[in-house]
């Protein structure tokens, strides 16, 4: 077996983030992995653990891993970490003489307040770690490993790169199917499904609830929030918009693209919904042109937003853009207005190397006209990580 | 939408829990649930929710749920929430409110040390709820939900079993495959690859995680540990000892069975085998006999052991039997000796309406000898969930 690729350059970013924030190391504490995932954990160990398990990286390098007897072999044989050590009864022992000889002043563990994705120890795991360490310091070092997972997620490797480009053709290639299935009549549902099947066909999973991916709206009397696609039927003069994420490999992609069906004689979208159609283009190119290293999240909703209010259509109930990884919602910093359901999130800086979609809509008489697109952030602005659709396609 | 039943017995039999315990309320605070599954939550609602939520029940009976805008109309759908108040910017408001109304003293939250399946909350979530109630007494009335949760997984309800004799139903069918597949040279990893296919087909999940799932042991050289089927063929004189579980509509399944290839001219399994099989079952008979409602698991898992180890066998390095339902581990009470890897859960009493495994098995010159089957347990015993292999399977 060879050291996953993807697993040892994420290792090496870890120790570099380290050094960047000053902690002295990371402890990943997990347990029945495969049932209570933490979302940080496949970054850095390839494989499930099923008893209580702990990895810990250091600013000078050091990859240890502390895990049961049963689940050493494994971690053993992805040759990531330099020393493993396995246990039979506790856990406690070990960590207690590995940290007693590392002797850290500050210890980033697994837990962060309002970033999801970097929040996987649960409170019970807490109480235990703790109580391990009653009798040593250490637990008074204990400080939130969220800003070092957040940039840990977002900085990109070429390998996740890769990984998420080949997610964005999947989907492309499914969207390539709606064209010839749009017919007048065919519901939302059917239309859901038969993407579910190709998506099945194709081994991808769902970027999220698989009963919303993909989220289907036809017409202008389609249904908002997280629901299923619905028994609603395309007509003519509906634009159709779907929204799509696949996970190859584990990573995600998050696209939305639009039809029109035309009526008898039209050759064109009608103009109203051509005029909301530039007007979604124009805003998002808006906030792409903000978008670079440095910058904050809010900076470039506030483009964008306002480029859509000033052409005279309402603001989006939602953030411009979010991080894309391992999850659809990678967590990290939000392209978001400055709003309390935010938290922090909009004032986290861009970085280079981050993948963020651009995504809005605004609903017609005819529909939701919407689009949503991928940038890949680079040392001086963004680039287009997926290709936008130039025109609505013609149904 | 009719009220969904499963959650509807739950719920009522949470109720009922929180008076026996003595708890004032229980409050399950859950976030993007279908990244981040707490393993309680589904017994309670029957949707995924994306945005921080509250469900709340009562002594007295009350049925409240404080959820996002976007998420309350799946609840309000539902009809298992008699009361379901949405927010929009910050759940904290409307909590704090709740709690200031039914006053309680005592608050069970969904955290528990060393109960994996109770264990949801992460700790950055617990941290959120303190700092929400800050200006108030109730954070400091937080206990453990874990004794609720244990007996709110253990006592089956009559859909939940219902659904896990489906499950053993799907598992046998699937069973029946294996032994006009078993040949001279087939591998392990080609028998697994077969169930793989064939669960597929049916639509079944996997009961743990999926690549080693089903287990595979071929002959006397086979792995143990958490590995996958390896490239080990079958060959004429070897037991295959295969441990599968599937997911059927939530519910999980865990049963191991045996096949014995036979030698030119043997007619039954050879000697060695058949003794080891008839200690295994004699042990596992000796435990069934020992369960019912109040004894402590330690004891029922010492009578098979010392069965065992008085029929000349070495002593099983695991416990007897644990809890099977939406899990395959699915928590609370385990049939294991006192070692300190189980913590408390072998003292905790058995309840009527529980079902568990009773599994256990020795090395043999011919390959491993095993059995696991479920019991469902009565008001004064306990009787076979499914039905147990009588004879070794000849191939």
């Amino acid at each position: 077996m060879t050291t996953p690729l993807l697993q040892q350059e994420k290792i090496e970013q870890a120790i570099r983030i380290l050094n960047e924030l000053h902690l002295d190391c990371w402890l990943l504490f997990v347990r029945e992995t495969d049932e209570q995932p933490d979302p940080a954990l496949k970054l850095v160990v390839n494989h499930d653990l099923t008893w209580h398990s702990i990895f810990l990286l250091t600013r000078q390098g050091e990859k240890i891993a502390i895990v049961a007897r049963y689940d050493d072999d494994l971690v053993k044989q992805s040759g990531l970490y330099t020393t493993v050590r396995g246990y039979t009864e506790h856990f406690a022992p070990l960590l207690v003489e590995t940290l007693t000889h590392l002797n850290p002043t500050s210890i980033a563990l697994n837990y962060a307040v309002g970033d999801v994705a970097a929040d996987g120890l649960t409170h019970g795991m807490y109480l235990q770690l703790v109580d391990a360490l009653k009798e040593t310091p250490y637990a008074r070092h204990f400080v939130s490993s969220g800003p070092l997972i957040s940039r840990l997620r977002t900085r990109k490797t070429t390998e996740e790169l890769v990984r998420m480009r080949r997610a964005i053709e999947e989907t492309e290639a499914v969207f390539s199917l709606v064209t010839p299935f749009l017919q007048p009549g065919v519901t939302e549902r059917a239309t859901g499904e038969m993407i579910h099947t190709e998506m099945q066909r194709r081994n991808l999973g769902a970027a999220w609830s698989y009963d919303s991916c993909p989220g289907v709206k036809f017409g202008p009397n389609t249904l908002f929030g997280h629901g299923k696609p619905s028994e609603i039927a395309m007509e003519s003069g509906f634009i159709a918009s779907l929204d799509l994420g696949v996970r190859y490999n584990d990573y995600c992609s998050d696209l939305q693209r639009l039809w029109y069906m035309r009526q008898p004689g039209e050759q064109h979208p009608a103009d109203v919904v051509q005029r909301a159609f530039a007007a979604v283009k124009g805003a998002i190119a808006a906030g792409k042109a903000r978008l670079k290293p440095g910058v904050q999240g809010w900076q470039v909703d506030e483009a964008a937003r306002s480029y859509l209010v000033n052409a005279g259509y309402p603001e989006y109930r939602h953030a411009l853009g979010h991080s894309v990884g391992r999850h659809a919602h990678d967590g990290g910093p939000v392209l978001g207005p400055r709003w309390p359901r935010y938290a922090e999130t909009p004032y986290y800086p861009i970085e280079e190397g981050s993948v963020f979609t651009l995504e809005l809509g605004v609903m017609t008489e005819r529909g939701y006209v919407s689009q949503e697109d991928e940038v890949l952030v680079t040392s001086d602005g963004c680039e287009w990580f997926s290709q936008p659709q130039e025109e609505i396609y013609l149904v």
